[in-house]
């Protein structure tokens, strides 16, 4: 399996990009983006998107020629339409306006529509926390999703993820979910492992457990479940509350079935914690915070209690260290598309 | 089993409230609240409070004298300080506020601390997406809370919860949830009935399965655990989120053992439809949606699949034609403190 440094990494799939006809700005985002997920260990947002996001270039799904174009643009307020650009480049643009305007006015908003796969919602919440401010961020998927609403047992609702983030005593700290009991993500690495999974994540047309990942993808009936086991109505709702402010109000398109399935509508909601408080009475008082929830006992088969987004960072310190091991068929796939498109790497 | 009119019953309440002290106009805001979360079904934030908000006043928690001040000012950004006004007097201030200024900028962000208990969270929310805004609102409670963190066995965080609503096509779609398995409340239902609770609402310090609800109240080592079961890094993710959100940029304080349990820190954040999108747009990405999600095949033992909020719309409906039934020991310990105050019911 070969392993690569971070920025080795990103010069090629970088390289790859700009084979495809990215330009050189934009690739340079999206090739940041990928290696970010691999860093955080989150791989399967990493460069193993690379060519599904070739494919999309060329089947027109994506439009890495179009600028993202601000529709409505207020004090506290904007909404871009992302003319399918790739994503990371919209979310990039959305967290830069959002940045650049919430210390006038102590919060600000950005929506956005007909935008392809933003990737890892934690990067740019991430990003705003270590900037000084306080984020909310989520993306709906419009279309038909694999999730069943609670009490359901067919699928209707996509995995909508929420993020949240906000500077920390050690560095920011991130929660970043999906609405569902995990991400898709989870159960093709168990697919492709060929691991079980554990009960509680997917359910059969009768409502029964299904311990088998290959059957989300090999058999429609199956279905992911929200978050919640018995309260699973707060992950169904969750679902909800994402598709309406993303996907409702950015204009782009809730789960339906009379709809394609979409890439990411966007809310992005930032607050200046000098607007509210002062950085240094915020800082008071989360110390401690974190010392006292790490200072409960460990239940079983727990060595120690995590701050949401810990893990992460720590990833991100080996992996910067170590390199980044891309699996052997991922690698091919990559080197196949370089050749194809006459990419040196 | 004594049964009211609704109107009858918050006559009641706001009588024994100016009794006890309380200004005309603030009784009747705190009366309304108590009866509409009976009107929804949620008893345990109904009436039944009223003796403890009577205690709370008499100890000096609860200061029904105070007027809460803005702290803060901006064209999209407010802070209050509640200086112990009763949480619904203070929350209904918040909503109104944010309701006037949010469509001038299309956002409005509203923060409080030192507010007593609110309440039902998801009456403001319904409130304002009745007035045709979108909505999230989330409370803390500092000090010692009753959860344990995601990995861990000891109480840590709160039950921090969180409500989204927003206008849907048969009236509000109102998401509002703990983000602990269940709401505090469900276990103390279950132990005055003397039910047994199912096993992942609580555990041990062994981390066991606790099924008995009067072990929560008995027995300083068991915990209510976080939302997601073997993904409550999410749950716990959320509480914190909520306590840094609520607690922190307002200044009231988070989950530590340094500090006293507190009643609510507020976020509060609204969205005028019209300043994204516009109402017919929103209305028509919604047609189709709930029916869609709705059209989904049942799981065994349900015989309807709701959208959130709908199950209180539906109680609202028949306890307003039927009345409100109060526990006989509720309607006793209210008659009694009306005796004490020489309230004449």
């Amino acid at each position: 399996m070969p392993r690569f440094p971070a920025d080795q990494l990103t010069t090629i799939v970088c390289d790859v990009l700009e084979g495809a006809g990215v330009r050189p700005e934009d690739a340079a985002v999206v090739a940041r983006e990928l290696v970010d997920a691999n860093l955080v260990g989150h791989d399967s947002h990493g460069v193993i998107r690379l060519v599904q996001y070739e494919k999309q270039i060329r089947d027109g799904v994506v439009d890495h020629t179009a600028d993202p174009e601000l529709v409505v643009d207020t004090p506290s307020l904007a909404l871009f339409d992302g003319h399918r650009q790739f994503g990371q480049v919209m979310a990039g643009q959305a967290l830069g306006l959002a940045a650049e305007r919430v210390e006038a006015q102590g919060t600000f908003t950005v929506f956005a529509r007909n935008s392809s796969h933003i990737g890892r919602l934690g990067s740019y919440t991430t990003r705003a926390a270590e900037m000084g401010y306080v984020a909310w961020m989520s993306v709906n998927s419009p279309g038909r999703g694999p999730v069943s609403p609670f009490g359901g047992v067919d699928p209707r609702l996509p995995t909508n993820p929420i993020s949240f983030a906000a500077p920390g005593p050690h560095g920011p700290i991130v929660l970043d979910m999906t609405s569902s009991v995990v991400a898709e993500g989870k159960v093709r690495v168990a697919y492709q492992r060929g691991d079980a999974i554990p009960e509680g994540w997917l359910a059969d047309e009768e409502g029964q457990p299904v311990t088998d990942p290959a059957r989300l993808y090999d058999d429609p009936t199956v279905t992911m479940l929200p978050l919640g086991g018995s309260s699973g109505f707060k992950g169904s709702g969750l679902a909800v509350a994402i598709d309406i402010l993303c996907g409702v109000l950015s204009g782009f398109g809730v789960a339906r079935e009379d709809m394609d399935l979409g890439n990411n509508g966007i809310w992005l909601y930032l607050v200046a914690i000098d607007a509210v408080s002062d950085r240094a009475t915020y800082d008071r008082w989360l110390e401690g915070y974190v010392d006292w929830i790490k200072s409960s006992r460990k239940a079983p088969g727990f060595d120690e209690i995590f701050m949401p987004g810990e893990i992460e960072q720590r990833r991100r310190v080996t992996r910067e260290r170590d390199g980044i091991m891309i699996a052997q068929p991922t690698w091919d796939q990559i080197m196949a598309l370089a050749n194809r498109l006459g990419v040196d790497v």
